[in-house]
C-alpha cells in the first residue's frame, strides 16, 4: 500500500542516560516502548551498550536496526584510512535510515549517555538533518551518574568545571587540569597511565575518583591511588571535585 | 502509633532534569508519584521551578515542605552575613528534614536540574549525609537541554568543554574561554555585560548561542549577537559549540 505521497517518518536521536533503565527520561522510555524500529550502534557480533539498557523494552514486532562499527582496532587514529572507513560508516547507515525515513517509518536511534556529548550519533544528524525531520531527546550524562556514585558534589559556587578526553596530549592536560577546579576526565582505556602522569604534574592525583561502569549493576567507586593498575579500560570516568564556595 | 525502634525514613535528593517532565528520569517519576512527604526551594511567596515541574503529579494527600530561602538581595555576596543568613536556613531546612527521617518518614527533596550540579541541594546534603540514608538520583542537566535545543552537538573528538559561572572575574572568564573548545556558562542575569565583554575579549562572542527557559514553554534559542541588550536574568544558558574531530 504506497500512498502517492508518503510522509517522511520522524528520526529520533534519544539519549538512554549512563546504563540504569530507570535512568532513561520518561520521554525516552514512551518513545521505546511505541518505537516500530529501532536503531543501535554495536561491535561487530557483540550487544551494544545501548541495547542492553533498553533490554527487553521494545515491542515484539519492532524491527531493529543494528549498525556495525566497521573495525578500524589496527589503524592508528592519524591515518587518514581511519576517518575514511568511519565516515563510509556513517555514510551507509545514515542512507539506510533515510530511507526508512522516506517510507514513512519512524526511526528511533538510541545512544548511551546524551546524544550531543561526544556521541557517535552526531555523525549520524549531521548527515540527516538536512533531509529528514530529526529530533533529539537529552539524557543523563554518564559523568552525572559517575559524580553522584562518588556521594560527593561534583560543582559548588563558581567552580569552573572542565571535561577533559585522555585521548590529549599529557601537557594539554596538564594545563587544563591545573586551571580547572573540578574535573571530568573521559575515554580513559590505554590512555590511563598519560592520566596518571598528568594528574600528578598538576597535583591533583590524590584528589582523583574512579568510577567504573556508573549507574550499571557493576559498578565500582575508589580513589584512584587506590585502583592500582586495575583501570577497566571501558566505561571509566575520573572525577575531581570542585571545592568552591558554601554556606 | 509509635515503634519502640521506628527506622528512619530515606532522604532522596532527586533531581528533575531542566524543565519538561518528560525529561524527568523514570525514577523520579516513580518515587514522585508514590511519595508521601516532597520538600522544594522557593523564594518567599513564589512557586519554585522544581514545583512548577512536578505539576499535579503528587498525591492528593502529599505533604509538602516549602523550604523559602531568606532575602538576600540587599545583602552583597562578600559580605559575611550573605553566608550567615544561608547557612543559618539551610541549618534550619535540614533539622525539619532530619526530623521527618527520625520519625520513619521517607522525603524527597526536588531539584531542577542535576543535584550534585552547582545546586541548592548539595547544601541540604552535606547536613544530612552522616545522620540519615540519603540517595541521589541524577538528572538531565540545563546545559544538555540547552546545548540540544541549538540543534548542534556540544563536542566532538578530543574537544574539552567547560562550564563557567558568569559571576567570576573578567579575566577569569577571558582566559578559560581562550583554552577551551566547548564553553557552557551559567548563571548570566546581571553578569551579562561582563560575560560579552569576556566573549568578544577572548574571539569567542560571533560563536556564541542564547538559550533561555531550555526544555520549558517559553523557549527561545538565538545567537547571542542577535539578542541585543534583551537577555532573561533566569534560566539563560549561553553555549559555545567545539568543533573537533568529526569522521
Amino acid at each position: 500500500m504506497s500512498a502517492p505521497e508518503t510522509k517522511q517518518g520522524m528520526i529520533w536521536g534519544v539519549g538512554l542516560g549512563p546504563g540504569d533503565p530507570e535512568l532513561m527520561s520518561v520521554k525516552a522510555d514512551r518513545l521505546l516502548r511505541n518505537a516500530t524500529h529501532v536503531a543501535h550502534f554495536r561491535k561487530a557480533g557483540r550487544t551494544g551498550q545501548a541495547r542492553r539498557i533498553i533490554g527487553d523494552m521494545l515491542h515484539a514486532d519492532v524491527t531493529e536496526i543494528p549498525m556495525e562499527y566497521p573495525v578500524t582496532t589496527e589503524i592508528p587514529l592519524t591515518d587518514p584510512r581511519y576517518n575514511e572507513m568511519l565516515s563510509a560508516f556513517y555514510e551507509e547507515s545514515a542512507a539506510h535510515l533515510r530511507d526508512l525515513s522516506n517510507a514513512g517509518h519512524e526511526v528511533v536511534i538510541v545512544s548511551e549517555g546524551d546524544p550531543f556529548f561526544y556521541g557517535s550519533f552526531m555523525h549520524l544528524y549531521t548527515r540527516l538533518k538536512d533531509d529528514c525531520p530529526v529530533q533529539v531527546v537529552p539524557a543523563i550524562t554518564g559523568m552525572s551518574a559517575a559524580w553522584t556514585a562518588t556521594g560527593v558534589p561534583i560543582t559548588w559556587g563558581d567552580d569552573v568545571l572542565s571535561v577533559l578526553m585522555g585521548t590529549l596530549p599529557e601537557d594539554a592536560l596538564v594545563e587544563h587540569m591545573e586551571k580547572a577546579d573540578a574535573l571530568v576526565i573521559m575515554k580513559i582505556g590505554r590512555n590511563i597511565d598519560k592520566i596518571r602522569n598528568a594528574l600528578r604534574r598538576s597535583g591533583r592525583f590524590d584528589a582523583a575518583w574512579l568510577v567504573e561502569y556508573a549507574a550499571m549493576a557493576d559498578q565500582t567507586v575508589q580513589k584512584l591511588a587506590d585502583a592500582g593498575e586495575k583501570v577497566t579500560p571501558y566505561f571509566s570516568i575520573i572525577v575531581v571535585h570542585g571545592n568552591g564556595r558554601r554556606p
